[in-house]
């Protein structure tokens, strides 16, 4: 704050809160002023906050925590930045409604840039711990879940199957729905799991991340069931390959919009780049959608301690789809996997249950 | 949109859009004019958003889909109408840039009152039938969960064992993040899931919904493992009949704040309303926290077809905590209870491995 002449802050994206003093809550709104800060919640969380809360005092909001925090903070400063991503329209008109009408005029600013959004970008030594742990453990239900699919289960079985044995791995949730997307629902990039049957032959995209410590973990296999086509090998070696290229581009200093290019120009060797119609990759952490965007035209730069995801992938309207994720930590030396499991073809053999792998 | 004379409406919120339009991705901005609407969104959900979109044309934005549903507006109208709640101000900075400047100030009017959210409070008989559907698979969760507990097991493998269960009984996934909260950790009212074990002698507090067909439950049981003490019962049977007390108050034409009173005057009586941090209730459909707020000061009047949770609970930091929650819809005769389970007491004996509830 002092780096950037900023007389007081107010933090209210829960994620950031989070990272700043520890409240885990789902209503919160943190004061932040030079010598001080102060978080405000609601009496449901009177024993939790101040378990959890550090450095800050904790103070349990009669009506609303946002309006206190705004009302604190028009008691010490003359101007309180906010994240305009994260404020609604409605939300500033009530936090305005706290501040005294003869300093409510231009008393909120928008920042320029998401402060703590940047700052959360690069993790320390004890974050990057817990993403490995938590990357670790995604690797781990993997190897377990491919050994139990087999042609006929439903998506939603696999997806149920998985997340039973990431509580059981001691994951606190999963970090977004679990995709599981076979056949021609393949094709689907954000395929959910339905009560689509597995296909004697054809793709299975597995895309799942678990919560550990609050760390998100994101991965993303995509295996066939029985054997393939020659087309569908040729398209998994193209995924295979744009990914690795996009893998081995990660450095600190190389422009995000290079790092996308990298496996978009592979697959447009391959002639399948109009078939990849999203971005390669996103920074992930808290939350499973992180600064940077790991896409064209994105010019910011990565940073030792980033921790990104490179998922590109192909999608056949109809027919198939493929995609290949791993989170890839950012050090001095260049990308470091970590989920470090084998992303080699693997062919699940049609109606053996429990199956067998056979890579 | 006639009735409030709204020349043009912007729908960004995904469960208004979903509700309005069937669109179920994550990314999506539904432009609604006089007699036509386009819903926009990306690459992503070419197909999907072909299949699942009725009543609305479907467009795949080239950058931004918020930013051609508003060029869109432009083309057609003066003022287009916004929910200032689910539009942030940065959002609003995008969508402003692309609207011709010239009719630009005063292009966006935020709605006073939040329309499809007012709209979506009221459910038809297809939706009632979904909730009571999901209700009752709530129902039958719990019945099987509390012959599995048993002290020892961790919060988290309850948790696990109840969203595996609720899988393979066809939920897409739980409505939000399980809350299994066991002795001490029973006072906080929004304990999740942690790597505690049930205890020998207290209480468990189990709150949990699933999604079906995209609608939410939610429901609420305490129970006791071992023997309780008379502190305990007592304090259980006070939450008990401050929660009939408001299911019995449930009406159509009621104020919120009445159904509020009625469960919290019971809690006064009993020397325990201030034990009672949280509001009575809420609305739920296909969002877990809707319209109307069940709590004191809320002066709106319940109606017929709307679906409310009744959760009265209280906590004492440090020692235990106690709430019960129904899912109840209004009809024109009253109340009706969807999560039709019997909440009498229930104790749990310790040791005894699958636990047999004792009731």
């Amino acid at each position: 704050m002092a780096q950037d002449a900023l007389q007081a802050l107010l933090v209210t994206h829960l994620p950031d809160v989070r990272w700043l003093c520890g409240f885990t809550g789902s209503n919160a709104a943190l004061a932040v002023l030079p010598n001080r800060a102060v978080l405000f919640t609601d009496g449901r969380y009177t024993v939790q906050a101040r378990e959890e809360t550090r450095g800050a005092r904790v103070s349990i909001a009669k009506q609303s925590a946002l309006k206190e925090a705004c009302a604190l903070l028009s008691e010490h400063t003359r101007h309180a930045w906010i994240d305009p991503q994260h404020t609604s329209v409605a939300e500033l008109d009530l936090m305005r409604s706290a501040v005294p009408a003869k300093i409510r005029r231009g008393f909120f600013l928008p920042l320029k840039s998401p402060l703590i959004a940047i700052l959360r970008m690069v993790k320390d030594a004890a974050e990057l711990a817990l993403m490995e742990r938590a990357a670790k453990l995604g690797c781990s239900l993997f190897e377990e879940i491919v050994q139990r699919m087999h042609s006929g289960m439903t998506e939603i079985a696999v997806a149920a199957e998985l997340e039973f044995l990431a509580r059981g791995m001691g994951a606190e949730g999963m970090s977004f729905e679990t995709i599981v997307a076979s056949g021609a629902r393949s094709a689907l990039p954000h395929g959910r799991a339905t009560l689509a049957r597995l296909p004697r032959k054809g793709f299975v995209t597995l895309d799942f991340g678990v919560i550990l410590n609050g760390y998100c973990s994101d991965m993303t296999r995509t295996v066939h069931m029985g054997r393939a086509s020659r087309e569908e090998r040729a398209a998994y070696d193209a995924v295979l390959e744009a990914q690795q290229a996009a893998v081995d581009a990660v450095r600190p200093g190389v422009a995000c919009s290079d790092v996308d290019e990298a496996a978009r120009s592979v697959l447009r060797k391959a002639g399948l780049a109009r078939h990849f119609a999203h971005s390669t990759g996103h920074g992930v952490g808290l939350e499973i959608h992180e600064q940077p965007r790991i896409a064209a035209r994105q010019e910011a730069r990565l940073a030792a301690g980033m921790v990104i995801t490179i998922e590109p992938g192909v999608y056949l309207p109809g027919r198939f789809g493929i995609r290949i994720e791993d989170m890839v930590a950012v050090t001095p030396n260049g990308g470091r996997v970590l989920t470090k499991i084998a992303k080699d073809w693997i062919e699940i053999e049609a109606g053996v249950s429990p199956a067998r792998a056979k890579r």
